[in-house]
């Protein structure tokens, strides 16, 4: 047993936590924050992995937050399974899961909201609301946790970016950290929402990641064209059965999007369905290549 | 000299300050905040009475924040007179100023908002964009002050009220304290803008206090009707030659507008100009009363 997983503790209320982290803070130790939607996989607990060695203590939030989930989308759904998480998640280094319900977290309608100015590009513009959501939620979780350091995702790009700008714009003391995409060994990116999927279609969507490889291999070429390049991908995608919603290259400091040609690194950004599922996937196109 | 005095500090580096905040912080120490534009009047001097009261520190930020300005309001000829804000804090028990140029609250275009629901009723509808500048600016000012407390005047209800509602929609671990409008001798509120006006114009706008306690009166005697307690404050205000731009009554709580009759406790909610002065107020009409 690891020394964890003895004072391992599920936290349900956000001032208890708030204080608890106020005291963790005024005995001058350091806070990890990650946080989750639960039904943790292997991206997940690397992120708790990496705070547990850089933090005094981790935290990590598993709250499915209806706030950023559409009216036809799998807010009912999605995955819940709070004791096996908190098992992962002693087992892999973490102090605390905080696990507020709905009602803990928006106890009163909410009326004031954290909007990034690019909330309705990319995934955003498939998912009006989605991102003022992350944002308000993970502003919520900043001021509960107060963590010194969160860790996110990079397959989530998009997320990844609006956070941290949030942090910046906004003067959060905390330093938002993206961590490299977990995959398969199919090369499918890891997702709770996988297990959505059938035998058939988790094989078909390996595809993604197999176009992204192709197009970053004819990048490496000499192939600069971004009509080109997504046309790569498209095309594997779709000979696998996948359904492309979008895919766009863009700047991957500022995530601008590049319309013609790459000239400075840049970040692919896409999300497809595999039958009714819907997923997200990205990769980085380095310059000098 | 108080002790204050001696060791008081004006901090420019929003770095400095959050570190500084930390610090104080992880000594088990508590911070009161009391944000400002400058140009301090006894207003101000009041809540940093408050606050040098109940905290350990207090810090006082000076900042004209551009964000909150209309393009055609009146930032430029806003008042700045730092070193008399300064002798004025250190003399009234704070410890330190914060006071850092737009450069420094803004080093990168701001990509990241936050939004109230009732940005654009009361004074938001005639100033498009304010409160989103306000509740950002003070997001970002709870972030790097970390305050315990932050002081606001209630003379701009509007204002208190989207903020305190920020602190608990966002769990900003802050306690959010109005404090009583200040008001010179003739019964007008305390503000940086009274500058503005000549000695005639800032005799005549002593009758919004006196619509608004007329009002009052009318109302403890029994008239609930809210456009006959509008029509007694507009015709005060007019008669001595201000210009209304609103008056409106909400209820004090969540701020709903009052359309017909009021039955719970109550705020007057006003905007008016004296000559091109534009002056805010505010008055409770309790309940039962």
């Amino acid at each position: 047993m690891r020394k964890n997983e003895k004072n391992f503790k599920i936290i349900r209320s956000p001032l208890a936590l708030q204080r608890l982290s106020k005291k963790i803070l005024a005995q001058g130790k350091s806070i990890g924050l990650v946080p989750t939607m639960g039904a943790l996989h292997k991206g997940h607990i690397s992120l708790v992995k990496k705070s547990a060695k850089s933090n005094d203590v981790t935290i990590v939030s598993v709250f499915v937050n209806p706030v950023q989930f559409g009216a036809n989308e799998d807010f009912a759904k999605y995955p819940r399974r709070l004791q096996t998480d908190a098992k992962l998640c002693a087992e892999s280094g973490a102090d605390i899961i905080f696990a507020p319900s709905s009602k803990d977290m928006y106890p009163a309608p909410l009326q004031t909201y954290v909007r990034s100015a690019i909330e309705n590009m990319y995934c955003g513009a498939y998912r009006p609301g989605h991102f003022t959501g992350v944002l308000s939620v993970v502003a919520k979780l900043f001021n509960i946790a107060l963590p010194s350091n969160a860790y996110f995702g990079e397959k989530d790009f998009q997320q990844l970016h609006v956070i941290r700008k949030m942090a910046y714009d906004l003067n959060f003391p905390v330093k938002v950290i993206g961590a490299k995409t977990i995959r398969e060994k199919s090369g499918l990116a890891m997702s709770s929402r996988n297990e959505y999927m059938s035998c058939e279609e988790r094989v078909a969507a390996s595809s993604i990641y197999a176009g992204m490889q192709e197009a970053k291999k004819m990048y490496k070429q000499g192939v600069n064209s971004v009509a080109k390049l997504k046309k790569i991908i498209s095309e594997k995608i779709e000979e696998a059965g996948g359904k492309i919603q979008y895919i766009e290259m863009a700047n991957k400091n500022d995530l601008v999007p590049v319309k013609t040609k790459i000239s400075k690194a840049a970040v692919i950004l896409l999300a497809c369905y595999f039958g009714k599922t819907r997923l997200i996937d990205c990769d980085f196109l380095y310059y000098p290549r």
